[in-house]
C-alpha cells in the first residue's frame, strides 16, 4: 500500500497553507490586464530552481480580451486563461507536451461565443485546452432539463475570472499558487462562487487544481463538475494505453459498445472515427484516493491524473481518436456526473445537491511520467488499488440518449 | 391639493433647462472609457454644497469593459451604469441606501449575457440595479409573440450607453445633468433611441431620471417601458408599507390572490416565497401626477415614487420577499405595461404604439423621505389623489400565463 | 469582344504579387488596436497622387472595441471594418457615395450580438455595410437545417479579423492590399480560414475584394459564400437601372413574382414597400468573367461589379426600395447560392463542397462609373456577354420557403 499512501501525501502537502508567500493581483476590478512578469531573480530567490510567472494579454480576432498567465517551473511552461475559467491551455516539459492540438487555434473570449448556437454546442467554438473545467451547474450533453435548454458542458470554461491572484511562497521550495475567482450567478437560479486554485513548485512537472464550491445561496442547489482533461500525441498514439482502478466500466452508447473489448487501448489517428466514451466507476484506496495513467505503447512516458473518488465518483474516459487535423485527443475526465445530458443522470443518482452555503473541495493532481520507471510506478499503484478483482464489464450503456 | 401641486411643481423645474452650463463628454465614439473626476472645487464654486461627479472603468470577470460614473451631492452617493441602459445602481444617504442585495455581485458587461439563455431569462445574470430600464420594444415575461421569443423584460438594461455627457449648471444649485444616448437598433425591426438624462442637485437626496424615446422610422411602431424600481433593507422590512392612489388593483396570478388582502405589506425575509405581484392602475392629478410610496413598519422613513400616469398608465407592485440571500426586494415598477408576455398585453391595451418619428416622454422623480413628517406627507398626498373613492379590488387576475 | 477582355486584364492585374512591398501590422495577438496611420509623404513617395491609411478605434455602445480602417486612394475614401469580417463600410468619391443609409447607426462589434436572437435574424442588429461578407458555413434566410439554426447569411460579418497587414508596394503605382484573416472554426464542426484581401491603388475610384477560403480540415465540407454589395443614393433613385448578362432570371418568392416584369428597374423610396428579391443565373466569357451594373436614371453614373461564374456561378438581384428611413437600398450580390435556407438549397445544387484541405477563391471588382461614357461602355460590355440571347425569364420562384 505504500505507492498509494504516498499519492495522499501528495494531497495533503497542497492543502496545507505556506506560512510565508508573497500576494500579486494580476485581475481585480480596479486592474486592467496588461503585461507583467516576475521571477525567482527579481524575487532574490536563489535557493531553488529558476522560475517566472507572467501575464499578457492577446489582441485581434475572437482573442480580442483574453488572457494568458504563463508559469514556468524552470522544468514546465504552464498556461493558465483566466478569462476561460481559469483553464490549463497547455503544459511543455522540453519535447514533451501536455495538450492536444485542436482545430481551435485562438483562446477565445467568451464574449464571442453563444453557447446556445449549433443546437447548444456553441461550447466547441473555443474548445482546445488541457484541462477545460465542465460546470458547475451542470455538464454534459445539450438538451432541454426542467424547461431550459442546457448548453453542452455548461458554462465554467466560459466565465472569465473576476480576480486572480498570484502567491509566491518566501521559503523553499517557494510554492506557487494561482487563484482565480468564478462567480456562476442569476437573481433566482444559481448563486456559485468558484475559487479555482492551480498550485505548482519551481523544478517540478507536476501540478495541482484545487477548486473550491460554495454555494452562496441559502437554499440547497443541483450541481455538476467534470475536468475535461485532454492528451494528444506525443502521450497519445497508436498503442497507447489507458488504466485506473475500476468497479465497473460501460460503453457511454451503442457506438462505444462495438469497441468495448479494446477499451484501454488507443487506435492511431483514424479519420472519421469520430469518437468512443466509457463510463467508469472508479476505486479509490480507503481515503478515496484513486488514479488514472495513461501511457506511451512502449510504456516509457505517460501521465498520471491523482484524484478522490469521494469529491469525483465517476470518471469518463473519452477516445477521440480521429484524425490528427480534426482532433486526436483523450480525454480523462473524473466527475461528479457522466457526459449524458443532466436529465438522464438524475436516475443514475449523478446529479448532486450542494446544500445551502455549502462548499464542495475537488483536488485534482496531474503529473508528468516521465521514464519507463516512473510509468511502472503509477501502474503498480493502480494494481494494488484493483486489489485482485477485475473491474466488472458492463455490455450495455447506462442511459440512452434521445 | 397643494402637495399635489408640489409634485407637479417638482417635474417642471425638472424640464427646465439651465441657462449656462458646463459640458463634459465622458463617453464617445473618440473616447476610451477612463478615470475621471471633477467637483465643486476644481469648478471653483463655492456658494453651495460640495458635490463631485466621477468615471472609472471595470475589470476582471464579466465586469470586464463595465464603467461606473459616481454623482455625489453631498448628501447623496448616486452610482450610474452607463455601459448598462444607464440603469441607477444604488443610491447612498448616510447610512440609507436605496438599491438591494441581489445575488448578482458583478456589474456585467452586456457582451457577456446572452438574454436568450435559460429560456429568455439571460437577463437575470446581471439584474443588481435600484433602477433597471425595461424595454423598448417590449417588457414582460419571456415568451414567443409574433414569431419571436421576446426575453424578459426587453434590451434597454443590455444597451451599454453610445454617448455620455455630464451638464453642470453653472447657477446655483448648479443642477447637475448626466445625459446618455441608448441604440435599439435592428435593419427592418426597429430605431428606437432613448435619451435616458438623470438630473441632481448639490445637496439633495433626490434624482430625476427623464428618458425621451423617439421612434427614428418612418412606420409607426409599437413599445413598451418599464421602470423597475428595486428597494431593499433597510426600508424594506417586516411590516414595511406600500401606498399609492389607486383605481383598481388585481392579482397578477394565482400565488399573488392568495395574499391578495395584505397586498400592501411586506412580510420579513422569508425563504421559499419567492414572489407575489399585485397589477395596479395608479390615479393621478388633474395633471395626471401619481405617487407611489414604500416605508418603513415605523413609518420613519421611505422613498417616494413620482411619474405621470399620462405616460406610465399602469404600476407593478412586485414583492419579491424571499430570503435576504436570494434576494429580498420590492420592487416600484411605473410602466406602460404589466409584466405579463407581450403577447397578453395587447388585449389588455397595454402595447402602445409610438408612430413615426414620434417622442415619448417619462419623467420619474425618486426623492429620499428621511423623516416620520417626510413620510406623513407623502401619504397625505396619496389620500388626497385617492380623493375619498377606495381602489377597486380585484379579485382575479387580468391575465392568465401559459 | 474588346470591352470583356478588358476586364479580364483588370483582374488579371489584381492577381499579380508586387515585387517589393512594405508591410504594416495593423492588428495581430500582440497588437492592441490604436490610432495610427501612414501616407505617401511618410514613405517618401513622391511620384503619384498622395494618399493615406489610417486605423482608429472606436467607443461608447455598441461600437465599443470597433475598429476602422480607412484607405484614402486620394480619389476615394474607402473605410475598412476589420472587427467585422474585413466588411467595406463605405466608399466615398467626393460627391458619389457606394454603400446606403441603414436605420443601424452604430459600426457593432460582435461581441454585441446574439445571432440566434430575433428568430435568427439577430445579424440585422449591425447591418449597415456596402460590402457585407455572407458565409461560410452557410448564408441565406433562418431556419432549421440538419439539426442547427442556421442564423441570416452566415457568421462571416461577424468574425472580427484576427490579424490585419497593410502592404503598399514601393513601385508606382504603390498598390495597397489590406489582408485580414478570419477564422470560422469550432471542434468537430468546421475549420475554415479565410484570408480577405481589398486591393487598390492611389488615384482610384475602384477597388477589388480577394478573399481565399481554406477547409483546414481533413474532412470535406459544404460551404456558401454570397457578397451583399449594398447601393443607395444617390446611385439608387427612382427609375435606377440594373443589368447584367443573364441565362435566367426568376423571382425569389410570390411577392417577386408580382414585379416580374419590372425586374430591372427601381422605384423610389416607396413606404412600406419592403423588399423583392430576383435570382439571377449569370453570364460570363469564356474565362467566367461577368459583370453587374447599377446606373441612374439618366445614365449618368454608376457602378460596375466584376466578378467570374465560375467562382460564384449565382446572383440575387435584392431590391428593398423601402423608405429612406427603413432603408432604401439595392444589393447586388454574386454568391455559390440564393438567399434561401441552406436547406432548400441542395435540391439546387447550390450548397457547394470543399474538399480537405481545399481552397476556393473570390474575386470582386468595384468600380465606379462616374460618366455617361463609363456607363455607357459597362453596359456595352452586358451586350457584348448576352451575345444577342435574351435571357429566360422563368415566371415561378426556384424554391418555397415555409
Amino acid at each position: 500500500m505504500i505507492p498509494v499512501r504516498s499519492l495522499v501525501g501528495c494531497i495533503v502537502v497542497v492543502v496545507a497553507l505556506p506560512a510565508h508567500a508573497v500576494d500579486y493581483t494580476l485581475i481585480a476590478p480596479d486592474k486592467p490586464i496588461q503585461d507583467w512578469s516576475i521571477g525567482n531573480d527579481q524575487l532574490g530567490f536563489h535557493d531553488g530552481p529558476p522560475f517566472k510567472v507572467s501575464l499578457r494579454g492577446l489582441n485581434g480576432g475572437r482573442q480580442e480580451g483574453s488572457a494568458l498567465i504563463e508559469i514556468d517551473t524552470g522544468a514546465m511552461q504552464l498556461t493558465v486563461v483566466p478569462t476561460r475559467g481559469m483553464n490549463v491551455l497547455r503544459a511543455q516539459a522540453g519535447a514533451l507536451r501536455l495538450g492536444w492540438d485542436s482545430p481551435v487555434s485562438e483562446v477565445v473570449n467568451p464574449a464571442f461565443v453563444n453557447l446556445e448556437s449549433r443546437g447548444g454546442l456553441g461550447w466547441l467554438e473555443g474548445f482546445n485546452e488541457l484541462v477545460a473545467r465542465c460546470g458547475f451547474e451542470w455538464v454534459g450533453h445539450p438538451g432541454e432539463d426542467r424547461g431550459e435548454l442546457l448548453t453542452l458542458h455548461g458554462r465554467a470554461s466560459y466565465l472569465p475570472a473576476r480576480t486572480v491572484v498570484l502567491s509566491i511562497d518566501d521559503q523553499p521550495p517557494h510554492r506557487i499558487s494561482l487563484k482565480g475567482v468564478l462567480s456562476e450567478q442569476a437573481f433566482k437560479k444559481v448563486d456559485f462562487q468558484i475559487d479555482a486554485e492551480l498550485i505548482t513548485e519551481p523544478g517540478t512537472t507536476a501540478f495541482t487544481l484545487h477548486d473550491r464550491l460554495t454555494n452562496r445561496s441559502d437554499q440547497p442547489a443541483e450541481y455538476q463538475v467534470l475536468y475535461h482533461s485532454n492528451f494528444g500525441a506525443p502521450l497519445l498514439g497508436e498503442g497507447a494505453r489507458f488504466a485506473m482502478p475500476a468497479r465497473e466500466v460501460s460503453p457511454f452508447n451503442a457506438r462505444a459498445q462495438q469497441e468495448l473489448a479494446n477499451w484501454q487501448t488507443f487506435r492511431g489517428p483514424t479519420a472519421g472515427y469520430g469518437e468512443t466514451v466509457y463510463n467508469i466507476y472508479p476505486l479509490g484506496d480507503d481515503s478515496g484516493q484513486s488514479l488514472a495513467v495513461l501511457h506511451d505503447k512502449s510504456a516509457q512516458r505517460g501521465v498520471a491524473l491523482a484524484f478522490n473518488v469521494k469529491q469525483l465518483p465517476v470518471f469518463s474516459l473519452w477516445k477521440n481518436t480521429d484524425s490528427q487535423t480534426t482532433g486526436y485527443v483523450a480525454g480523462l475526465e473524473p466527475g461528479t456526473s457522466f457526459s449524458y445530458n443532466r436529465s438522464l443522470q438524475r436516475d443514475l443518482g449523478l446529479v448532486p445537491t450542494i446544500e445551502a452555503r455549502g462548499t464542495r473541495d475537488f483536488v485534482l493532481h496531474y503529473r508528468l511520467l516521465p521514464s519507463a520507471a516512473a510509468v511502472r510506478t503509477a501502474l503498480q499503484d493502480i494494481t494494488t488499488l484493483q486489489n485482485g478483482h477485475p473491474a466488472k464489464v458492463r455490455q450495455t450503456p447506462l442511459a440512452q440518449e434521445r
